[in-house]
């Protein structure tokens, strides 16, 4: 049985469209994986790439992207609303078919220690491949972000695990993980008031007191012309996506703001959408069928959780 | 200017109302503090003691309190709704005037050691008063409850901090802490169906994901023929009680439960309604002021946090 693990990189170019297809080009048609969309966004000035595939045929056609991304982008000059500490910001390996997380991490291990030889960029293992406690959480990594990172690596805590305690002076430093499917969820407020994406993050988030496995913070989009609450769900099984979006409702209404709509950047499991659909089907007394089509998950999301800018190529089962 | 402390001793007796007027008689009209007030739970089989007032002169009483506890309760024949490890289950001491949070965990070591010289009640260190990490949290603590706790304090890990590793034949053990203000919440549902409260309190509890200041389970009570979900709120800043009892109404409507009302044991400080009043008023767009009186404090907390029972001799600042 062949192993299938996803990948997905995100590199801090979502504007410069010619770029981004040169920077892509080196994963498009390749054998043994496949490229299953990426996602420039402008505002965030960041693209995320998502790969489904043989994890071995992956990592050299990753190295080869990152020696692109390294051509291409000079941080010195980045800027964009999502924080950033690389030109390649993460590379995260996800456990889909006949693989184990521990696979993932020596994944992660292998491509560090492939990247930083080739290129000298510093490495830091996150999330089931942290090294150390404090890196488990990727926000904590990169806190200070590409500008601070320069001092904070100089820190005997922080010392990269693959690499000098020197960010590469162009491109910074990558954080190369394993974990279990994140979903990178993001709610359309109607306002370009930060501040009411922003109390709304901080209800909702882990770190001040919301709901464990959220991350949560305000961004706004400006070339649409509203905020959002930008957030990734790390365990969609105990925080499942209807209670945040439920919740981010409830929290809006005291700021008489409208929940236009929702978006995910990147894929997500069939059994992330199942578990908020089952949610709303109760609610409106409709039989549950969790055999439907992904076609009928698709529709039903749409439906209930609003998204935009959604297809059931939106769904990792689409691809296998 | 004089120190008042909050205290809120807890005793597993909640049915026998002759019982309960003994045991409370040694802590009404003493001097230095006032017996704010006590109440029986039947379902629960338990009684929650509120005092107010200069924590030397109440720690004398306390000790004498539990006394009549032990001459009076044997857990041994005691059951009830509510998990509990003593005859006087607990002993918190809660900062209010002019007293500092060490201040508070002084008075818990104090007391602890009177208890356990008079008695030989073992005595466990809890919340900020907590000498080892893992007894932080009570439900750590209490887990196992009076009937496991003959095992379990002969685990090296688990010796008392005042007394033998051996509980009380009769008695068991008692966690004596100092906290912040904690709130008692319970939410009443309209079914008897103890799954429904079961899973709510699995969503909005921080050890199975939901959010972080809360502990909650489930209970039925029978008297009252319902369930509700009973919880702490650990601090009401982070987790304020409005958006726990909105986000137990969007669980509930899975159900298709009516959320009928919600009552507070013991007392809540006025800021604790107050958070959440701003919250209600910002959604009827109503013009919201700090200074209310205590009275429309009570009157709004009844309207939108559906209260039973309620007056505002539920708010300390009712005492002070």
């Amino acid at each position: 049985m062949n192993k299938i693990v996803q990948c997905v990189p995100n590199f801090s170019e979502g504007r410069n469209l010619d770029k981004i297809e040169t920077i892509v080009s080196v994963l498009k048609n390749k054998d043994g994986f496949k490229l299953v969309s990426y996602e420039p966004d402008a505002d965030y000035n960041r693209t995320v790439v998502t790969l489904l595939g043989d994890p071995v045929k992956m990592i050299d056609a990753v190295v080869e992207f990152t020696g692109i991304v390294l051509e291409l982008i000079d941080m010195n000059t980045q800027t964009g609303e999502h924080p950033r500490m690389g030109a390649v910001d993460v590379i995260p390996f996800i456990p889909i078919e006949n693989v184990t997380m521990e696979e993932c991490i020596e994944y992660g291990k292998i491509i560090g220690k492939k990247i930083n030889d080739a290129y000298q960029i510093p490495i830091f293992l996150y999330a089931e491949a942290a090294q150390k406690s404090d890196r488990v959480s990727l926000p904590n990594i990169r806190k200070g972000e590409f500008e601070g990172m320069k001092d904070k690596i100089k820190e005997e805590n922080w010392a990269p695990d693959f690499g000098v305690a020197e960010i590469h002076p162009t491109f910074g430093v990558i954080g190369v993980g394993a974990r279990i499917p994140l979903i990178a969820y993001n709610i359309d407020l109607k306002t370009d008031d930060i501040k009411v994406a922003s109390n709304i993050a901080k209800a909702i988030r882990n770190s001040s007191g919301g709901f464990s496995h959220v991350q949560a913070g305000p961004a706004l989009l400006e070339q649409r012309g509203h905020v959002q609450v930008t957030m990734n769900i790390l365990d969609y099984k105990k925080n499942p996506i209807y209670r945040i979006f439920e919740t981010v409702k409830m929290e809006s209404a005291r700021y008489h703001v409208e929940v236009m709509s929702a978006e995910l950047v990147g894929l997500l499991p069939k059994a992330a959408l199942l578990n908020s659909l089952r949610y709303y089907f109760a609610v409106h007394n409709l039989k549950f069928d969790k055999e439907m089509s992904l076609d009928d998950i698709t529709k039903y999301a749409i439906q209930y959780l609003q998204f935009r800018d959604f297809d059931r190529f939106k769904i990792i089962e689409s691809y296998i």
